[in-house]
């Protein structure tokens, strides 16, 4: 089994801990603080629940995770190292020392800092060619963005492993080539949060209304296409040239305070964490976290749904996931976990959702049989014509769940299907669907007999089901 | 019907125009750009085709938008105006003067500007009281976001009405206290985009590299929870105090280059320019804004979904969109347009979706005889125990289409519905589907017979259904 160490276990390494374990990967943690293996529980319990919901694929075993007393005893095998100890540049070069001294010569080293340069944790390192930056955004679970900052000294075949664990384990490595102190992101968030606490501090807006004023307008743009893309489409026919001739004047104006920075005192401190209590306050940082998770799982989830930006990365690491089905009788055709937006405001999967586990199940199947993309795109496939639905129980968000499938006529141009949606933790049935399908020319829209490799795959399929049963 | 006069008909007042229109606002445009009305045009349907996919509930019949060639024609009777013409000071100033001349003194004037202060817009006015500003983000029929901006001289009677209207056409004002340049989220944008302009500049990231860092990214935390928010979580147990006493520090650190500002000059235009080509060239703006109206609606329905951010006030005007159903026999039950996020790549609805159209079609009939939200709270409601479903024809992502629902049977604890989905363009039959109710108490999860109130209501409306049969 692939092998990682974590090196730090806050919120940051607690987020690869889980993202590692829960892609299948031994995940060996380092961390002095006593609090450590509570505090990393707690991000393992969030990552447990949000991370699968993202996905429709049957996901790996999860990866044990295991603490241990020295750094040299964490990195003792791992193909990859991750260290997020805190932002102080001497700690980290003395972390960087100890776990060379330790580690694998061909392992990936990299950090999780947000602002130090790859070559100032390189300093006084015995091997640098060795060491990167591979800053992730919080929560490292959900979030695809890892900043990969190599300095010159880091050699191309670590660049290279770096990008392709991180692809495996469903992030969007972002190969930052030239390093700088903050990377790139941190950059724009350091001018934001500037100008948020001038805001403050100044009375013009206390924190929800400039939280309101993100959420409600330009976030939204900026999660699904950024920054040039959403201007180039406000431009409008002209595009970009257009939209900067009409902005670009405004850089001379007195737009923003961020020519000075505000003094960082205790005042400031006590304005801002003040009106973010009376903001966020009654809800704790669990309950923030859960909303947060939930929201980003929904998000994505519809952004993958369109195939767009971070849910085109899910969709592809989704299908990377896939296994072929086993040929059994009746054959699983569906494992998964009932996500966020799946479920009503109680929590109970939508009735529809039901429909849509056993248009998946057929799916799946019809993908065993040969009727896959490709035979689609080549202008085939089957229409559902029916369906009979019998609901049993309720399931739940977060609830792990199977199909059951089992072909009761598989005869020319006719398909039935019976599934059995089941509760995986004691196998209570869920309920059952009778579905009637019919091989249709794509082209005519009419139904006709499926091609000789299909039909034969079928007919097979289902002699072995008729006998089976 | 109420009115609204738009001044300026670009992609901001076109956007404005298309939300009042699609609210069922008369909407009267002065602009005098000769191609003016084809501009608008395009925006139109944009939004005609994406506004309404937020919503569930039957959409308002939309108003005529009807072209005038003086300001003066266009805001006669109008109770809100919007003014929207390019940045310059004078320009605005006289465009005032001029609509205060003809325009009702009651109406609210408001401006479309995204870096003047309302005090300077009403310098030279006659009546300053009417002005305020009312900052939109593009697209302006999808963002909520209004930044509401009065000076000390704006009337509260006006702020007030301004408010209530926006709120009415499904936007979110936002009451910015005090008047600066560039309001709130321009300060953002602004300091974002200096930053950025740097860092392609300096050869450090592409626009596409920087699109990417947000998107894959912070754009996701920012478009549910804004900044303050989303660091009190990373501040993790200890919240916002923890967060700052950790990042405070960075304030004194060179991470921005925002203590200067880029030249802006041909080079820099070309060097932006030529990489946003690279990057989206090969999409038209009509694509991009497809793109991205898609992405947005996906977005914003799976945070009402979730019930938050912008998808909790989605939700809350989606409801109070919604009307009594009439009580014909059969019952039309659900109106709506198909969402891009009910449908597959190939944009034809998934099967399970037809399942949710039936549901949220019983789930209209439930509050018409009085099972509604308070009855489910009570502790009492209908749980569905089959379905039997068959598929006539495909429906495609926009379609209008409306469900006819037969009560079959009302008898006790035993509820049946007959439904027929139909398409609204030529009333052709998309599917059919036979319901199985069971009356249950959510308290034992087992059936039992509903409350006399609904159980009379079931059966008389069962009674009229077979006598018309």
């Amino acid at each position: 089994m692939k092998r990682a160490a974590i090196i730090g276990g806050g919120v940051i390494g607690g987020g690869w801990a889980a993202r590692f374990s829960l892609m299948g990967w031994e995940v060996r943690v380092f961390d002095p603080d006593p609090e450590a293996e509570r505090k990393l529980g707690a991000v393992m319990d969030n990552a447990r629940r949000a991370l699968p919901m993202l996905y429709e694929a049957r996901m790996p075993e999860p990866g044990p995770v295991t603490f241990h007393g020295t750094m040299s005893d964490a990195v003792s095998g791992a193909g990859y190292i991750q260290e997020s100890v805190p932002e102080r540049l001497e700690l980290k070069q003395k972390v960087y020392q100890t776990l060379q001294a330790a580690c694998d010569p061909g392992a990936v080293l990299a950090s999780s800092t947000s602002g130090f340069k790859p070559s100032e944790l390189q300093a006084i390192s015995a091997r640098p060619e060795q060491i990167l930056v591979a800053h992730p955004f919080n929560p490292v679970y959900l979030l695809p963005l890892a900043e990969v900052v190599p300095s010159p000294k880091t050699s191309p075949e670590i660049i290279e492993r770096a990008k392709e664990i991180l692809t495996g384990i469903g992030m969007f490595p972002l190969h930052v080539r030239a390093e700088i102190d903050a990377h790139i992101a941190d950059r724009f968030l350091e001018a934001v949060w500037r100008e948020a606490l001038w805001l403050v501090k100044d009375g013009i807006a206390t924190t929800e209304e400039i939280d309101e004023a993100i959420r409600m307008g330009f976030g939204l743009r900026w999660g699904q296409m950024g920054l040039f893309e959403t201007y180039r489409i406000a431009g409008g026919e002209a595009g970009m040239r257009h939209f900067m001739a009409q902005f670009g004047p405004c850089l001379s104006w007195p737009w923003t305070k961020l020519m000075d920075v505000p003094e960082f005192n205790d005042d400031l401190v006590d304005l801002i964490a003040g009106q973010s209590d009376a903001q966020s306050g009654d809800r704790t940082i669990r309950e923030l976290e859960r909303e947060r998770d939930n929201n980003l799982v929904a998000m994505l989830r519809a952004l993958k749904g369109q195939g767009k930006a971070a849910g085109r990365l899910i969709a592809a690491h989704d299908d990377s996931l896939r296994q072929p089905l086993e040929d059994t009788v009746p054959m699983v055709t569906v494992r998964r976990i009932v996500p966020v937006d799946w479920t009503d405001v109680n929590g109970h999967m939508n009735e529809g959702r039901y429909g849509q586990v056993f248009s998946d199940a057929s799916e799946e199947l019809m993908t065993h049989i040969g009727a896959d993309k490709a035979y689609i795109a080549a202008g085939h496939s089957y229409f559902t014509a029916e369906t009979n639905i019998k609901y049993h129980a309720e399931t739940l968000a977060g609830e792990a769940i199977f199909v059951e499938t089992r072909v009761l006529l598989g005869q020319g141009r006719k398909l039935r299907l019976g599934h059995a949606m089941k509760r995986a933790s004691d196998g209570a049935l869920l309920a059952s669907c009778d579905q009637f399908l019919l091989h249709v020319s794509l082209e005519t829209r009419k139904s006709c007999d499926p091609l000789p490799k299909v039909r034969e795959a079928v007919e097979r399929l289902a002699q072995r089901h008729e006998d089976a049963a």
